[in-house]
This record gives C-alpha cells, sequence and structure tokens, in this order.
C-alpha cells in the first residue's frame, strides 16, 4: 500500500489527520463514526485555492465590471467601478478586511455593483461563463492557471475522506454557482455539495417556457455564522471534520466541534512567502481560537511537501 | 438476473421507465447521459408515502397544537386550534385545496400556528422529535404505520436509479427537517438530498457555545415555482427525471422535461380506492398538463402490482 497523503510532510499535523480517520472508521472502536456521520465541510478560498492576491472569483467580475465601463464611462465616477478601472485593488481588498472588522459599508457597495454584472443570466449560460472563465484565466502574481492554484494536500485530503466513507462539502464564502461548475473535476465534489454565498434567482414563465435566471438581489453571503445555517440547510447534520482559514470559517470550526462525538477542525495557516503568498490578516480570531482549543494548524511551510496541483 | 421493478405490472408504463433508463446509460447511444446528468428528483406527499387522510406531517404538528389547547384553552377559540381541537380535518384539509385554487388565506393562518408548535427547539432535538413520531405513528383510515404507506414501486425505482447511476433527490412541499431523519432508510436517500418546505433557523452563540434553533418564521414554501428555485439552489443541475402527483410539481416536472437532452416525467395518478385512497383533487392541472405533453401517468390501479412497502 504506497503512504497516504504523500503531499503533507510527517509531523504532528499530518499524524492528527491520519489518527483521526483510523479512529472514526475503526468498527468497534470508542471513537467510531457510522459512514453517514462522516460529514467533512471546506472552506473554498484560501482552503481550498488560493485566494491571494484576491479571490478568483474577483476576476470575473472585474472583467465584466471594466466592460460595463467601457460601455458607460460616467459608471467610472463610483465605487466599484471605480477601483476596477483604476486597477484600485486595495480599495477592494480593504473592502473585505473592513468586513471582518465589523464595517460592512464597503463590502455592500462592492457586493450591489459587482452583482449587477451578470444579472438576468439564465442559470445554465452563468455556469457556462464561469466554467471558462476558470479554466482559462490565470492567477497574475503566481503566474499560474488559476485551476492551479488549488492546494494539492488538501485535494489529496478530500480524496483520502472520500476513500474512508467521508462525504465532503464546500462551505465557502465564494459564489455557489461560480464554483460549481469545476468542483466535481478540481475536487471530486459534485454541485449539489457546493454551499456558498448566492444572488436571488428569478423564476419566469413564458407561454409555458420556464426560465432560472441570476438577479442582482443578494441572497445569502455565505460567512461566519450563516455557514453553520446553511450547513443545517443544505447537509442536515453536524460535521466531525472542518477546515478553514480565515475568520469567517471561526463559527462553522466552533459548531462542527461541539458535537458529542469525535471531531477534527483544521486550520490552513499561510506562512510561507517562497512558494505561495504569507498572509495571516482575516485570520487574526481564528488562529487564537485554534490555539486555545487545540485545533489542528497545518503551516503550508513546514506540513506541505507540494503546495500546488501540478 | 431477476426482473427489474417487480412492483410495477407489465405495461407501457413500465416499459417507458426502463426504456428511459437503457436509453440514458447505454455509452455510445444517442440519448446517452453521462452519471454526472443522471439527476431524478421525487415529490414525497402522494408520490412516494401516501398523504391521505392528510399528510404524516399533519398528525406531527396536530399532536403538539392539542398540547397547546390543553395548557391554553382559549386558543381553541382561534384557527388552526380550533380545527385540531375539534377534529375538524375538514378545515385543514380545505386550507391546501384552496391553496391549490389561489387563495392561500387559510393556508397562512394554518402554517402561522403550525409552525410555532416547535420553535425554540434546537435543530437536532427536533430531528429526535420527528423520528420518534415517523416510527411510533398510524396510518388510521389504512390502519398502517405511517412508515408503511411508503410506496413499493417508487422504492424499488429509487433503487433501480441509484443501480444504474442516477442520483435522486427528494423535492417535497413537507417540512425538509422533519423528513429528514427517516428517508435514508426508508428511500436510501441522504439529509442532504432532501429538500422540502422550511422554517428560518436561528443561530445563537452563548459564552462560545453555538446553538441552532427552530423559529416560528416560514421561510419557504416549497411549492409549485418554488421548487424549481430549490432544484437550482441545492442540486446545480437540471434534472432529466422527474416524479410527482399533484399541481405543486406541475413546474418542475416542465424544468425536468425542457432541458436539450432526453427526459421523462412520471406523474403517479390515484385512482386505486380498493389498496388505498383514491383523488383527483389538487392534481386537476398537472393531469392535463400530461396529457398534453405526453408525461408518463402510472395508475396506482392497474401499473402497480403492489401499492405499499411490506
Amino acid at each position: 500500500m504506497t503512504e497516504a497523503l504523500p503531499s503533507w510532510n510527517t509531523g504532528t499535523t499530518k499524524s492528527a489527520i491520519l489518527d483521526f480517520v483510523a479512529r472514526t472508521t475503526k468498527e468497534g472502536g470508542p471513537d467510531f463514526v457510522p459512514p453517514a456521520g462522516r460529514i467533512a465541510v471546506f472552506d473554498n478560498d484560501g482552503t481550498l485555492w488560493c485566494e491571494k492576491p484576491f479571490p478568483i472569483q474577483a476576476g470575473f467580475l472585474f472583467g465584466k465590471i471594466a466592460e460595463q465601463v467601457k460601455a458607460d464611462p460616467s459608471l467610472a465616477e463610483k465605487q466599484p467601478w471605480k477601483a476596477v478601472a483604476e486597477g484600485n485593488h486595495a480599495w477592494l481588498g480593504d473592502a473585505i478586511t473592513k468586513h471582518y472588522d465589523g464595517d460592512d459599508s464597503d463590502l455592500k457597495l462592492m457586493a450591489a455593483g459587482l452583482l449587477s454584472a451578470y444579472a438576468g443570466d439564465d442559470v445554465e449560460d452563468f455556469a457556462a461563463k464561469a466554467d471558462a472563465f476558470l479554466r482559462n484565466s490565470h492567477n497574475s502574481a503566481l503566474r499560474r492557471p488559476n485551476l492551479k492554484t488549488a492546494y494539492a494536500p488538501m485535494r489529496e485530503l478530500l480524496q483520502y475522506l472520500e476513500d474512508n466513507g467521508f462525504t465532503s462539502f464546500i462551505v465557502s464564502g465564494g459564489g455557489r454557482d461560480f464554483m460549481r461548475p469545476v468542483t466535481r473535476e478540481l475536487y471530486g465534489i459534485p454541485p449539489d455539495r457546493v454551499v456558498g454565498t448566492t444572488v436571488a434567482l428569478e423564476y419566469r414563465e413564458t407561454d409555458g417556457r420556464i426560465a432560472l435566471q441570476h438577479s442582482e438581489k443578494l441572497e445569502l453571503f455565505n460567512d461566519g455564522p450563516a455557514k453553520v445555517v446553511q450547513i443545517w440547510g443544505r447537509i442536515g447534520a453536524r460535521p466531525v471534520f472542518v477546515a478553514g482559514n480565515s475568520n469567517g470559517d471561526l463559527q462553522m470550526m466552533q459548531f462542527a466541534t461541539q458535537g458529542v462525538g469525535p471531531s477534527l477542525a483544521l486550520l490552513v495557516n499561510h506562512d510561507d512567502e517562497a512558494r505561495e503568498i504569507a498572509y495571516t490578516a482575516g485570520a487574526e480570531k481564528v488562529l487564537a481560537e485554534a490555539r486555545a482549543q487545540g485545533w489542528i494548524v497545518a503551516s503550508v511551510k513546514d506540513d506541505w511537501a507540494q503546495v500546488f496541483v501540478d
């Protein structure tokens, strides 16, 4: 038998994962979890694929926003069109950072603008656009195709969990319908197991033909407590395995670890400036809680033998 | 090899199902659907289990309502407590019938009262209560345990589809969290593949402990167009197989049959007064559309060799 999780270096992090899976799958053992209870949830941006210098979805939205400015130059006077037109990524990044600090004003401004980008699209047309973007875009800082910024050790972990009877779900702040076209191929996770941020879908019927279209109304920003509510709504069970990387994952990590049986919480810590982009901004609270609760902290630098998928 | 679908009588309905599955799973054939696209959706009340004389969930709610009246007799002066206290099932049944006729006034009155029954319950406590009720309650008219009012031919069909690489979902007007505790055992469908009516869940945190509770606020009545919106939201794909029995299933049957590839819509017609309860009330529109579109209509009387599971 080949060694499990070859992209993970030998050490306490890898051992903790292997030990958890061994204990929870050992029939008759004190920590045995029947397959139906082996539910795992994974954040996506920063946990399964790289979110720096900014989330992949931002490029998808910025491209369309730039088109809007070209068609109507007056838009360049207001946010978020202004920031996109000027290439002011700092404003956009700050909007997210400020959200984590409790100030949603710029995030709402950004969301309102960005969500208008694909309003009116039929759900299947939107899926085709997201699919094409994901397969043809690049991370300029890392000089890699975006789909090759998926983390090899995490993809391996998903496969390892599946091989051991776990069912994994993505529970992401990213757009549900944006991620879905590639999650099966990239992670082995089908669209029905992708939970994310959503715009309201509009139902229309014309002469008996049904159309389902993206509106520009934000339905749910899947972050923090909302992730817990959506986990129950979409999955109907308390997970026993949870992986995240930012403060927006804190509540689902608490929820998964507060059940009656065994559980494992894994926090990815981006501390490797050489092989990817290092940062802790937006992860301060969850890092502190991980230390307080004894959650597993995976160091990109020390625990990952390989960072990105080939 | 044993014959497929033994609870279905030989005839055009059974042949249509077998033919559809054969065509869509024949690699290289013109109607081949890859496993990822083999999505099937099933209504529950009246399609997978019996909904007469009233839906199983009604009993779950009525029992609690009766307790409320006992604790506060003044409640018996107003609906729906009045109807429950007086055993006036006609009022309750009419509320649903009126809804299908476009008049929601009594349904809203009923929902507001009924949803208060389990408000404040932790999601896991609610699941335990639903589970206990489902396993210990009976259908008084049919003199069978409620779980034995599941339809044998439909359960067989779910298994047959799974054996052929389909993934099935329940898309029901019934309560999502009410059905979930038994769907895996009864139908082979895990909780994450149960889509239904929902009350809003309330997130609470006390000293770092997270609680998720049922509120009394109706979040979504999963019926008609809402079923289509939820199919995309929860599944992320257009189904190719759809089964229903009432007007509330019409839109999802249209949606599933309006894709580019092959599809099959199956309508259960309750025309057997001898072995169960016959009715067409609430199914007039969908029966007419089935005839107009050439959808498959399964006659309980003629197509089902056995009605209920043993």
